[in-house]
């Protein structure tokens, strides 16, 4: 999608570390007219797929999925990352790895909200090794509920968990694949899949 | 605003402990379209404040703040509860004590994203004791932005702290204020500010 591609050029920052930081426009301010477009162009590919929920992960899924369920005229579920007193009932439950806080926690959904009769688009706003999908994929497993796909804003190719989950038969699509970041030039090169 | 209230009524669950399960719609699976008419009913009220900035706190207010934002054409900004590596130089920040969670954490929010040409619009799912909207207000006061006032989606009145807020001359409007709920007997009694 050649608006998020300008836009990560524009505004997002390459730090050591594979660190791409778009907090001006993705997870920290959003642009929610961005997020829209996004959210029009994952209807268009996932048209369809008859879509009765879209499923994402706290905090920073929300946004982006919030935009997209509006599309697909369905209701966001979001995965929530520990168990509060407010989640009564039987829940689904993955566990997660994560490369950005380098821990791993629990992601849970309530079984009140998922079941055989949906059909679910994943969607996140970052995919870099894939362990968040990996837990949302088993969650919907779980649940029996049919996987349409996954969407997502933007895939750190060169990390290979899109490439991991597309071998695996899932339909992985991204609105922006970064192949290449140089922090020292700040140079981004984005591919295709 | 009455889709609100009778929604609360259809699919809010009342329990022991002051605790309003809201989750098949608000905070846990997001009814995007109610979402979208609160955003609607808060851009009429607020309609001549020129709001630059959507404010909200992670996780749950996002979505609404999303949905709120859209119809303000601006962007959606939301305060972190932890720091992350992601986030980089200078944050404001404020503690904010957790009546769900029972524990206090710190809240960030970058430096970069709010300043004193900022007319801000605080947005946030539910109001009980006030403790997360206060700490989003400090933050606003430190960023020299200009506050419009806060939009909940559902307020507590009964845990004063909306009411604290007003006679302090913060305009606080809610869609949904609850002055009884009773978990033995289901019931929950909507007023009016």
């Amino acid at each position: 999608m050649r608006l998020l591609e300008e836009r990560i050029l524009k505004d997002g920052q390459v730090f050591a570390g594979n660190v791409l930081k778009v907090d001006s426009f993705l997870n920290h301010q959003l642009d929610v007219q961005l997020l829209s477009e996004i959210g029009a162009e994952f209807k268009k590919i996932y048209s369809d797929c008859d879509i009765t929920k879209v499923l994402t992960i706290e905090a920073s899924g929300i946004g982006v999925g919030c935009m997209v369920a509006q599309f697909f005229d369905c209701p966001l579920l979001f995965a929530k990352k520990t168990k509060t007193i407010n989640i009564k009932g039987d829940v689904y439950t993955s566990k997660v790895e994560s490369f950005t806080h380098k821990c791993t926690y629990d992601i849970i959904v309530s079984k009140d909200f998922l079941g055989k009769d949906d059909t679910v688009l994943i969607i996140d706003d970052f995919l870099a090794k894939g362990n968040a999908l990996l837990g949302l994929i088993d969650i919907v497993k779980q649940s029996g509920a049919k996987l349409a796909g996954c969407g997502i804003a933007i895939e750190k190719g060169y990390q290979g968990g899109g490439d991991k989950l597309r071998a695996q038969g899932i339909r992985v699509e991204s609105m922006a694949i970064i192949d290449e970041m140089n922090d020292e030039t700040g140079e981004i090169v984005f591919g295709t899949r």
